[in-house]
């Protein structure tokens, strides 16, 4: 992950694009992005494998050039997030349903 | 990157929800958490920074969920994706500038 | 409208795409279309005003044969949301501030 | 038409709304309630009608207002629209397929 955050870095640096890497313009982004990954499965077809990677890739980029403007860790975030789902959606109740917790 | 991946195999085994868990149904989960981000920035004022963290770490764990999912490895796909990006995108080409590639 | 709406049905079925307007495919595709809108202002430069008038115009498209394909009237659905939406909004608490309704 | 546009206008303006209803933040807006529409069918379930209604209303409703606060006819935009989709999708190439314009 730090190699990674690293070059995505120098990637930004070099082009001096940290000037348009709000956290807002980020978001947009990231959800422009997930459009893109969704649009692989618009019309409900076997997806293209190369291109769902390559899209995930971009939100995934998005994500990370986020979280690195923000000065979180992506994976403690996650991690952290993990815990309040995990309360929210007590296996018991969750088992084998998709529900969503205020309906459980 | 190993343990939260681990860490999320785990919560998504106990509650047996890997039958919901298609492709397709993550690239949407996908999609509406980073709208829940975007939520954030609404309005153009200043984001509350918990919430910012916290809606990314839900678009990034169905990120990672994907990823899981189609066999593919999340900072790997980020790098190689870089490179295409880098080549797209050359630095004396597009340094200072928002422009998108297919009108550098 | 009803001439949109029957332009719209003409154009669909003499491409024999009914098959693949399910209401969840039209709604992936409103989201799809609506990154697309958003992508006029992701870097918060003015935006090109023939793009947006464009995409905006996929977004609408969208949404009237998901309107069309689940029997509900465009127009219909909006004046009743706006009825619910001016209850949970009093002009006295929300007057000049965009904050949520569960917040007010 | 006019009428849904003239009452979302008084809405509007008793609220003092107007403010807020920049056509970036309405694109966000639009992208927001776009997935809120998505997610009646986030786990590939039978989508709840009534949810399904109130969603697509919310985007509907932004999407009027972005239209009107840019000066464009809904529904002329939608019209004009389709006739360059017309020229994209000629009926011989595209009928049965879903397959994208720049791959028929």
């Amino acid at each position: 992950m730090a190699d990674v955050l690293g070059e995505l870095r120098v990637f930004v640096a070099e082009r001096e694009w940290g000037q348009f890497h709000t956290p807002e313009n980020l978001a947009k982004s990231v959800s422009i992005e997930a459009a893109e990954l969704l649009e692989c499965f618009q019309w409900g077809k076997p997806a293209d494998a190369d291109a769902v990677r390559a899209e995930l890739a971009d939100v995934l980029t998005y994500c990370l050039l986020l979280a690195d403007r923000i000065g979180a860790d992506p994976l403690a975030i996650v991690a952290e997030k993990l815990e309040v789902t995990r309360a929210k959606y007590p296996v018991e109740l969750s088992r084998g349903r998709s529900t969503k917790h205020d309906q459980l």
